[in-house]
């Protein structure tokens, strides 16, 4: 047998000569029924060991090439080709190849809701979007035309995989007034915040491991966790955030392998983590061994009080991973998100993102450089502050006026958000479907929830809608309210109230 | 005990219970060792059946939150909270934290030759790039500026996870030159072919499945399947094409869940699928009901011949999914390649990228939308197409010219690549570290197969570097290889010759 080995070689010897073998038999040099060498005699012959050719016979067995015979030794197994026409069995069972929990259908109700926001009548208070109208295009324009001339065509090409290191460098600046100090070497360009989450989900996460989320919390993380088929156990918020003696409870128990928060104008409820709870959840970290997962994309859009330093500034043991995104304050459809991480985790983060898309929109990252570097973003969100401010007290106003009884609401100090309460005696599909009927649409809170959670909200954008659309929605969410109530049927939760044992 | 019970819930009653307990134990409310009420008297206090009881508590023992003794029933299990002080014990080990398997250093001679390319005194026909002097700005301002002053604000806004519209029936009429007829619900766009092979690894296969890729293939392709933790199947690829009658027999034997292919100016060899083995490979796929997933990158730049149907269009039973890019013909840097397949498998994809980064970039597809609809990207394609063929011919003579003994090259119809075979007296390590010498870099062959190749190549890129510099280039080349050849040493590759047995 024609079989070459390569001693210098980083592949084993028994694998060389199981591929050396193979490719015989796969050829068909080595016909069905062929009777290998005894392994003593093929160890002679090549030199090597015997307990080589053992192990590249098995590995042959393995790979149904060859099956043994007390007696007769080793064979080439028989090679039973089908002989059937070309014609297909049937057309692929797509979903059923999908591999076993790797796709969830979305939740139906958040479906419907997404189907309503899509007719022009319709007044959204559900996506999480910036004011269109607000968009600075004129200086997009400037930008990139400035861009162009001083880099030409290598704005187009291909970029490093961790970013372009100039926009990095921005990146580094644009962090310290939330009291991060860090370097280029420490910093990752995302695809968007989005796909900051699911790179330290791939990269940290195994199925079946343990992640702590707020409830409620950002769906597109809960979405991105559960696709790494992880378990996910929630801790509630308040009016100061997270519950950190919950958390402390919990992690006396059991070992997550991920605490993933959003501290700042939390998604959905627009709570802040109090100063105190900020240093209580890192103290849990760093005397947990557990990773932090800071989720810091609202912060830049403060309508009142005081900044609060973000976890990471608080954080000098380097536990806790730094996310963000351009998506809520600059341009949503450029994609753009970072993470500012410990290098060991940012190095193990870029060389997955490397397999997963080699790197992030190059001309869009030289653009948002542009905005930082010249101030024109500062500017842009001085604006947009003073607008979101406006309209959120809009929003504020007009359900006051609702006067829909058993309503309630947060009052945040920045954000995207309202998080409203609805009635006990108003159900979340009955509602969905008199808001169709009203025509404004918001985000059905169940979405926000580990499990379904026992009392029914809603979140309400107030960034995207102009102030007019804003006055005229809460009218028709009252409305629609108002109908929910007023719908003759036994209530959807019939609680079960137990006489107190304890 | 205050449970509360939906009976209309989508939670099955015992996780309510269980859910109900656990918060408060996790409260306070209950101390530890605390003992839980018999099965039966809180079955009867919450109207509800006693094995349901016996689960919650089950899941509780499971959540470690209770004990069970015989004797003494159901207590709440010690809550031993660690009482040490707010210190760490040290720095998180990130890499030991990354989850096993998930991240692989790149291959060293990969990265000494990527570190090459860096300086700008090196000559690189190292990467795959288009022409950075070609590319088309002027083209990109003015198809830029007509969409931001019909589009506004929409192109910079959040698009649809499949892909923008019109983009996606632009894409539709771009195939039909490739014998692809479809429509734009059979259609995903990418960030870059690398997404696409990201999220068909993502959605079909699982840890351990067996893929098939030709050898040599793509290596970004390569590193993908990887991520997924699959095992790959190399099968040869000659002046062809991939080898069916190989493909066959190891069909036969084999059970893969893919088939990898490059067929139109495979990269990297350059070779083209004969229409014989197009027929024998959609056969098998029929008849052994496996995908085929055709990475058709190149297929627009033929620079000479006629050119074949993509295997797409020769499938009428939609087991070809089909890939591919405009990295190679367009702009690198904005990340958009697309995938045609069938409905339910791009409706799958589409649920696996909402939750890995949302969707492309807006403005880049509208961008080429833009470039499609107006012809813009066709007379680019003639005008780089030129340019290209003339760049082949430069660097074939250039090699020519050089006259090392046992070097040998493919001579492509199209596509971006030289397949060069090395001089049996030249080990890569030697001759990266010559190439480094004399500042000219390539692609190591390795990098391109699934173990240890037998032969070494490597692989040329003739599109990137200007005329004068491909000339210069190859002279670099032929010194590096003559002294790697003139360098006293053992050579690499002990090949020990056997007798022939058979």
């Amino acid at each position: 047998m024609d079989i070459r080995i390569d001693r210098q070689s980083a592949v084993p010897v028994y694998l060389q000569i199981r591929g050396g073998i193979r490719d015989l038999i796969l050829s068909g040099r080595l016909p069905d029924g062929f009777r290998l060498p005894p392994e003593r005699t093929l160890a002679k012959a090549l030199g090597v060991n015997r307990t080589t050719i053992l192990s590249a016979y098995r590995e042959l067995k393995t790979d149904g090439l060859v099956e043994a015979h007390v007696g007769r030794g080793t064979e080439v197994a028989s090679q039973q080709v089908l002989k059937s026409e070309a014609e297909p069995a049937g057309p692929l069972p797509w979903p059923q190849l999908a591999r076993d929990g790797g796709v969830r259908e979305p939740d139906p109700l958040v479906r419907d809701v997404l189907a309503l926001t899509e007719r022009h009548d319709v007044i959204s208070l559900q996506a999480g979007l910036p004011a269109a109208e607000l968009l600075p295009l004129a200086e997009l324009r400037r930008v990139q035309e400035e861009i162009l001339v001083r880099k030409g065509p290598e704005a187009l090409l291909h970029s490093p995989t961790e970013g372009v290191t100039a926009f990095r460098e921005a990146l580094c600046r644009h962090m310290v007034p939330r009291g991060i100090r860090t370097s280029p070497e420490e910093v990752l360009v995302t695809s968007g915040s989005q796909q900051g989450l699911d790179l330290v989900a791939r990269t940290l996460l195994s199925p079946g491991d343990l992640v702590v989320v707020e409830e409620p919390s950002y769906f597109g993380a809960l979405e991105a966790f559960r696709s790494a088929r992880v378990r996910l156990l929630g801790v509630p918020v308040d009016a100061e955030g997270m519950r950190t003696d919950i958390l402390e409870a919990l992690l006396a128990r059991q070992k997550p392998r991920l605490v993933y928060t959003l501290p700042t104008f939390q998604n959905p409820s627009g709570a802040v983590l109090s100063p105190a709870r900020r240093r209580h959840l890192l103290e849990l970290s760093w005397r947990h061994q557990v990773p932090v997962l800071e989720d810091d994309t609202y912060s830049d859009l403060r309508y009142e009080g005081s900044p609060l330093p973000s976890l990471k500034a608080l954080d000098p043991y380097g536990h806790v991973i730094h996310l963000s995104s351009f998506s809520k304050v600059l341009f949503p459809g450029l994609r753009l998100g970072w993470i500012a991480a410990p290098r060991p985790l940012v190095r193990q983060l870029a060389l997955v993102k490397q397999t997963v898309d080699l790197h992030s929109g190059t001309l869009g990252q030289w653009i948002v450089e542009g905005f930082l570097s010249s101030g024109l973003l500062s500017a842009h969100l001085a604006r947009v502050r003073a607008a979101y401010r406006r309209r959120r007290d809009v929003l504020l106003e007009a359900l006051a006026k609702e006067a829909v009884p058993g309503l309630s609401w947060s009052r945040p100090e920045g954000g995207f958000y309202l998080w409203c309460r609805l009635p006990d005696d108003v159900s979340p599909a009955s509602l969905v479907a008199h808001a169709a009927a009203e025509r404004v649409a918001y985000l059905p809170g169940a979405a926000s929830f580990v499990e379904e959670p026992s009392e029914s909200s809603i979140r309400l954008n107030f960034t995207f809608a102009p102030e007019d659309d804003l006055r005229e929605g809460a009218r028709r969410l009252g409305s629609a309210l108002r109908a929910s109530q007023a719908e003759p049927r036994r209530p959807s939760r019939s609680v079960v109230g137990t006489p107190p044992i304890v």
